[in-house]
């Protein structure tokens, strides 16, 4: 049975300043929402540079803010007066004063449904994708049932670990929303660079196959100190079919209209959630 | 570090005749040794056609045979002669009467390391893999410490479940084998037939790179009633990279030297195993 949904990604290049890219989120949201989109999806910390490469510098902290807070606040309105679902992902300072890399779900009346915490925290390269200073890990997978879908929100590094791909989707996702930060240091540029760009889109496709569920990767683009982000933010559908695909530099939003009745049509033949025998469950 | 080792992939065809099956699959694994194949690999169950289409049959119960048996002993003469390892995929009767979808890994001096019993069996379509009706499923996964590497034996339908990849890869594997017996039904070849055969690459090639191992499917080729079994045996690298690939429909041996120093190399940039969160385990 068909059920269509729309969602909107917005892949861009993020600034210093918190203030203009939250400016800038919530127009390329509004020129998603213009097209039709259901779901908006950002990028992650789309507020602020990746500052998790560089030295370790104490002040990022400051970046930090609590949930709900003024951004989930003015992506809330947004969402209320669209009806639509707005997948944020923020830098979490929580009440009892730990630091997440958190995503809040913002539902259809403008309220923040619940927030997903991630999982896996990179530590290396030392000097590139240094989250564990600054972040505590999560410890579960959540899944938002919006009126639109049931998604699954996991963020960046989650993306090669098909753990936490399967948790999400035995709890009923239907699609997979990883807001991401991932490029090339020069050292990956002058070696690895390809075969770990085209890992990066083969292992999110291959969560969807074994899940049968729809994936969305959505990155930022632009040079910041050394790391070049890769943009190329896309869809998958369940057999791993790369639907769309935005470019390697470039801001874009996608817009695509997928179909959710795919996914029990290919349970009925490859029925891989029955018939899966081993358990994964939190460490 | 470097540390080579040399695979020999056997995809072949295979007919009703057991003892023919046999004979060419010892004459194939001598081709792959002279190559200088130090592990070889033979498809699932290539002792006889892939029995589980069409009507459920007892008959086809008198095919499976106890190991060590008479096809271990073969295989292992040739292993203690020529140094190598041989995987070799079986229909095992137990001692206590059971029947399983086995591997038999046999060992340089001849002798029988130990088994895998497939975990997932498929019983969907009902009449193209009703391997439900042939094999209880297995427990556990296995991996065998040869002198060329540790390889964790996988075999097909397990291709689709990152549980039991990563639960080989934990317990110290450096190659995932699959030995495979798969293709198209007449409705997926007019359906969903190529984004399937491009999924079930996708899958296993994730598998390596979220584990930072070497895979290697080992598939038959041959129309067998409504099945086409589509060939395309391949070994690709920790990055998912395919370094070589079989063709859709020809016997062909696979030698292909591969530098198990990539593992670590890998491991060193993308510690997945050093940082994963989730524990997989038997159901």
């Amino acid at each position: 049975m068909s059920k269509n949904v729309t969602l909107g990604l917005i892949q861009m290049q993020c600034s210093t300043d918190p203030k203009e890219n939250l400016v800038k989120g919530l127009k390329k949201a509004e020129e998603c929402i213009a097209k039709g989109a259901q779901i908006v999806v950002l990028p992650e910390l789309f507020l602020s540079h990746y500052f998790c490469q560089g030295p370790k510098d104490k002040k990022y902290f400051d970046l930090a803010g609590p949930i709900p807070g003024p951004t989930t606040a003015a992506f809330g309105e947004l969402a209320k007066k669209n009806k639509v679902v707005v997948v944020c992902s923020l830098f979490e300072k929580s009440q009892a004063g730990k630091f997440f890399n958190t995503i809040a779900v913002i539902g259809v009346n403008g309220e923040v449904m619940g927030t997903y915490r991630k999982i896996h925290i990179p530590s290396l390269p030392p000097d590139f994708y240094a989250e564990n200073y600054y972040f505590e890990p999560g410890s579960e997978t959540k899944v938002f049932k919006t009126p639109y879908a049931t998604i699954g929100t996991l963020i960046c590094y989650d993306q090669w670990f098909p753990e936490v791909a399967r948790m999400a989707t035995v709890q009923g996702a239907q699609i997979l929303l990883y807001p991401t930060a991932i490029g090339w240091t020069p050292a990956q540029l002058s070696s690895r660079g390809p075969a770990e760009y085209e890992a990066w889109q083969i292992t999110q496709r291959s969560h969807g196959i074994d899940n049968n569920v729809f994936v969305a990767a959505v990155n930022r683009v632009g040079q910041e100190k050394d790391l070049k982000f890769w943009g190329t933010s896309f869809v998958s559908d369940p057999y791993g079919q790369v639907l769309v695909k935005a470019s390697l530099d470039k801001e874009e939003n996608i817009i695509i209209t997928i179909d959710l009745g795919v996914i029990d049509e290919m349970r009925r033949e490859w029925p891989f959630l029955d018939e899966r025998r081993i358990k994964v469950e939190n460490a």
